[in-house]
């Protein structure tokens, strides 16, 4: 129980940090805390060259700068779409490794965006007093309107002043807090370097959020300006030599979804449908990818990056799962809010969010009626295909961009097309049989969940069995093709009116019911959700004081900690691993298989070479490829994982065995000058 | 939330029944609530019919005679292992029917057998007193012996009178009553009739357990004795009209299993661990299944069966669990098991019961702990294989038969015997591209969960992956060869120890280490709980009475009930499907496509004839293919499913909503005399 309390004591009542909790924004870390608890002073400067250093790759990972010539270090399953959409059935990137002879080799990620953190603006007062005289099925719409326009103003404010910014609207503490957070953003990034596969993700998904460990899981990218190597200056160095055990470190980058400050009504949504329906649709859709993989290599080198996410999506909810079962985290959950209920009760300016729990069960309550369809049509889980992602965009796009910038859904903006556009005319390989899998599998679920006897199902179907529908439309769509895609785009209404694409006309044939769908969420659940947590956030803040970090938003964040190993079961689980027991591990079959060069390699490796490590940081999913640094600010490990107790962290941090899994800059050094002998990245890290 | 109260109302006090709640033994059958609430009386004389008339199927079924000469009327899903053994890629009988032209034509179904239950005792003064006295380890082991050597007694005394039977002992009220059921048991049994899959699933799985339905879900099996139909006077009569809405119906047969008389702690560890595993390994294995029936016919054809029980499994676990997530339930629950215990507190002759509910808590939790070991090797969850099953059964075989009878594992005791021999030499065929897939996922799992450093992993696979060893096994196994198993059978330990199939040391390899967790699953969990349950048992008929029934056990039970729809979201659900409906919702895509016989035979058809009906039943799985019978104890339906709302029958009885799903005589008899033109059948079954 005393897990559960660690977090609690923090969320409910700001007492002073007894443990290494929290995601923080850098205009809040804890620098007290810190200090007293390791004597470490955080300083302005300090902050600040992390922050400039630090990347966010714009499909979910964290990344940072780690030479002044814009070399950015990552995860290796960061780059793993990258390494997937450059390789061939002859060129396996992701089998084989990359590393680029020469800079000019360096290879273009297709769509991927690269984003630094230059600058923040608190806006809260602008958007409360827009929806404070609103009423709650407005306030999702004039947020909507609201953001958007501070978004555009901040745009075209940065290129009239030369230096333009991508500007993105963050809400904090549900809604607490809202800002403008400015970013530099990189639009060509390429690869440099990443090893086989089978040693950055050694022991694959058995072990993946196990520690011990042995992955080699970095890449390195390289950002670019002008078709030349972008400059940065303020950039991370490493400490080849790690840090000590015990020794503080801080972990920042972008983590991406906690949901600590929910109610326990939220929570029970999650429990009871969102986690039970995910599992059992990524568990039959894992089943279908090994079985599709085992068909042929081409089968098995198409659908492995997809694969891989599904499983670590399945053991992330697995465990998010069991957390949810455990009715004594869900009885402290309850205390706590109970807690802060009384407060508010007996506190006569707090009174607007007295109403707030309840509000929010209802809300929940009315997810609860329309999840199943709502899930099929606009939440993600149907029309499981790239070809009908693009469709639907093309589709929205035309009819978005009709109207005016503020009246638009969110991503369809004027400073959302940049992203949609590159993300359209992006050359990423469509394979028809891969796609044939995923949408009959999403057309024979709808069908399953929604009844054959539905209205979209009826519409979509036809007279088809879900193989034969999913057929005609794959194979008679055009939008694999960037060219077909970007004519649709530029050609707005009038050029996806007149299309006879297939995809297109399903796209089409769904959009009504889906938005009619998307707007009962935004009016009836998330616009009073809104209010109400806004309401609760404040009254947290006025309770317990403004010692709080809010939940993660892939947005920049700092934690800390130390270099530390915990105990499982009674028994000590060591904070590092070495090369020797890697060896020792190596089965020959996959994912226990060793590339050829590391195998070649082990006579001449020194066995005592460290690997993996693990930290108290607390993280999530997103800070994949966050630096961990020292309190010199050196780079003295990769973050790529947590261990599995980590999971939990979605909903409390358990202080005792949450831990932050890491590459040792050890085994970084060791591949690159001993094992791939890339003397130009070696020298330009400055390995010695 | 009326619902649950309903319930409980009965589970907790016994009070005169509000709803046509309960699966009755036949001893105890609330006569004088049926009298009352629908004005029937039901005598000894109906009572016997009843009894003697409903047939077994040890497979999972139920069926009744319909003939004096053996023949009996099931489910078409309850014979589609023996049309699947029966069928090869040239002559599928699960897609085309059959249909023996003459009676010597009727197929024989490998393994299948048929028991009556003629005679029943009850033994709870015996066995309590054998286990009163000892230590709750020992519980076990004591109450196996005792149940062990009563049914030899039995069977040694009935075949001494000439007329020998199948003993088996009964627990019923989880320990509250023991009882020696004695069956006749038909060993040859043969299929006469069944239809096209297509119109026996008609909407497969999006239909199953939906209402309004059109399944013509009926089968005709033929028991023999000494190779010639048996002689079966006591039998059933159809009333081919069927029952009128609001006409009583009763439905005898054997319900498999419910959970209603679990204790709160029982119930969280089905919702918190049980149900989450089974839900995500039977969705990536259905997966899986699905991914595989597309590489050719045959592989659909042979995976068909297989997937189709997945797919069932799937359904009634995902209804299982929102059930068990509803907190109203559980809380409900958790009231009346404190009322309870309050009552047992209070009276101390039933001191015994006091610390009941709490030792079955320590014994969740023990199970907890090794539920993840046990379920990969003793539970069932890994070794998917018929080859490995053939196996585990020679090797335990082998070494359980020389101990003392009643020293034994249950499943190997000389009662046991002929059962496990015809399963050994039946001439099941055994593919092994289909084992593959399933041996494949098995061990990947088992990996997955064990993790890749657990020593039986280690042992399992050494430096293969899951792939390769399932080839292995399956390619160097000669136990597909019914010939080779009754060899190994027979030759006993000095067989199965020279034995070099594979698959017999894989079986011999993990066997310690699953026995060692199936004896702390006896010893530690299973044992205490049944001295608790036993406890909680006799408390509950000292508090409440004897007014209750068990939960089921697949034994011979009898519900109550009337034809009734009932009101879904505000609509009403009328009780009664006609054909017209049926022809309407045929899209010629499976599986909503029907047979050419029935494309053919529509004009032909009266199409207001009745297809499938919905009545108050209380019914659970093992009760498909029992028949509903009216108040003069004629056929006035065939179940097949229960609607939706069915599936929480697991937990409670769900009055307002829960409904038994059943095949009208109309739809019976148009198909035999109209659509199959089956005129001997026809006539035996006195259809004008």
């Amino acid at each position: 129980m005393k897990r559960f309390l660690l977090a609690l004591m923090l969320v409910g009542t700001g007492t002073l940090l007894v443990a290494d909790e929290g995601m923080w924004t850098f205009d809040n870390f804890p620098r007290d805390v810190v200090q007293k608890r390791y004597g470490v002073r955080v300083t302005d400067q300090w902050l600040n060259t992390i922050q400039r250093s630090i990347v966010r790759l714009e499909t979910g990972c964290s990344a940072s700068f780690v030479s002044a010539e814009g070399l950015v270090l990552t995860n290796h399953h960061c780059v793993a779409t990258c390494l997937a959409d450059n390789s061939t059935p002859e060129n396996d990137l992701v089998a084989a490794g990359f590393m680029a002879a020469t800079r000019d080799r360096e290879i273009r990620c297709q769509g991927a965006q690269a984003s630094v953190l230059m600058e923040t603006q608190n806006v809260t007062p602008t958007v409360t007093a827009a929806i404070g005289s609103v009423q709650p099925a407005q306030v999702a719409q004039i947020r909507n309107q609201t953001l958007t326009r501070l978004e555009t103003e901040c745009e075209e404010a940065s290129k009239k002043s030369g230096d333009p910014r991508a500007c993105e609207a963050v809400t904090l503490y549900q809604g607490g807090q809202y800002w403008i957070y400015k970013y530099k953003r990189y639009e060509d990034v390429r690869l440099a370097f990443a090893p086989e596969h089978a040693i950055a993700a050694f022991g694959g998904d058995p072990d993946n959020f196990q520690f011990p460990r042995w992955c080699l899981d970095m890449s390195l990218l390289r950002v670019y300006e002008n078709g030349k190597p972008a400059s940065t200056p303020t950039h991370l160095n490493f400490n080849w030599n790690g840090a000590a055990d015990g020794e503080p470190t801080f972990v920042a980058g972008h983590p991406g979804t906690t949901e600590r400050l929910k109610t326990v009504s939220q929570l029970k949504m999650q429990r009871d449908l969102l986690l039970p329906f995910w599992l059992i649709r990524y568990a039959e859709l894992r089943g279908r990818m090994i079985q599709y993989s085992k068909t042929d290599e081409e089968a098995a080198r198409t659908a492995m990056d997809y694969l891989g996410s599904i499983e670590n999506s399945i053991k992330v909810r697995r465990m998010q799962q069991l957390a949810l079962l455990d009715d004594r985290m869900m009885a402290q959950k309850d205390a706590e809010e109970q807690k802060l209920r009384a407060a508010v009760a007996k506190d006569s300016s707090l009174a607007s969010a007295r109403d707030a729990w309840d509000a929010i069960t209802r809300a929940e309550q009315r997810s609860r009626e329309i999840h199943i369809p709502w899930v099929w049509t606009e939440g993600g889980a149907g029309f499981n295909s790239d070809l009908f992602f693009y469709a639907r965009q093309l589709v929205r796009a035309a009819e978005e961009r009709q109207k005016p910038n503020e009246q638009r859904l969110r991503e369809y903006t004027e400073g959302a097309m940049p992203q949609l556009k590159a993300a359209l005319e992006a050359k990423q390989p469509v394979y028809p049989e891969f796609e044939q899998v995923k949408l009959s599998f999403a057309f024979e679920r709808m069908r399953e969940y929604l009844g054959p006897d539905h209205a979209i199902i009826k519409s979509v179907l036809g007279t088809k069995s879900p193989d034969e529908r999913a057929k005609e439309l794959i194979e008679g769509s055009e939008l694999a093709d960037p060219a077909v895609r970007l004519e649709l785009f530029e050609g707005g209404k009038a050029a996806v009116d007149a299309s006879r694409d297939p995809m297109i006309a399903l796209a089409k044939l769904v959009d009504p019911e889906s938005r009619r769908l998307r707007t009962i969420v935004e009016n009836e659940i998330d616009g009073p959700e809104r209010v109400a947590q806004q309401a609760i956030a404040q009254a947290r803040f006025k309770v317990f004081g403004t010692n709080l970090y809010p939940d993660a938003t892939f947005t920049l964040r700092l934690s800390y900690g130390a270099v530390s190993g915990w105990v499982e079961n009674g028994t000590k689980v060591e904070p590092y691993t070495r090369l020797d027991r890697l060896y020792e591990r190596t089965t020959g079959a996959p994912p226990f298989a060793l590339p050829k060069r590391w195998l070649d390699a082990k006579s001449r490796l020194d066995l005592s070479t460290r690997a993996n490590f693990v930290t108290t940081n607390d993280i999530v999913g997103g800070n994949s490829g966050s630096p961990i640094v020292n309190a010199a600010g050196e780079i003295v490990g990769l973050a790529f994982d947590g261990n599995i107790h980590s999971i939990s962290g979605s909903y409390w941090f358990d202080a005792e065995k949450n831990r932050t899994v890491g590459v040792h800059p050890q085994f970084i050094r060791t591949a690159l000058a001993e094992v791939y002998q890339a003397t130009a990245l070696a020298q330009e890290l400055k390995i010695r």
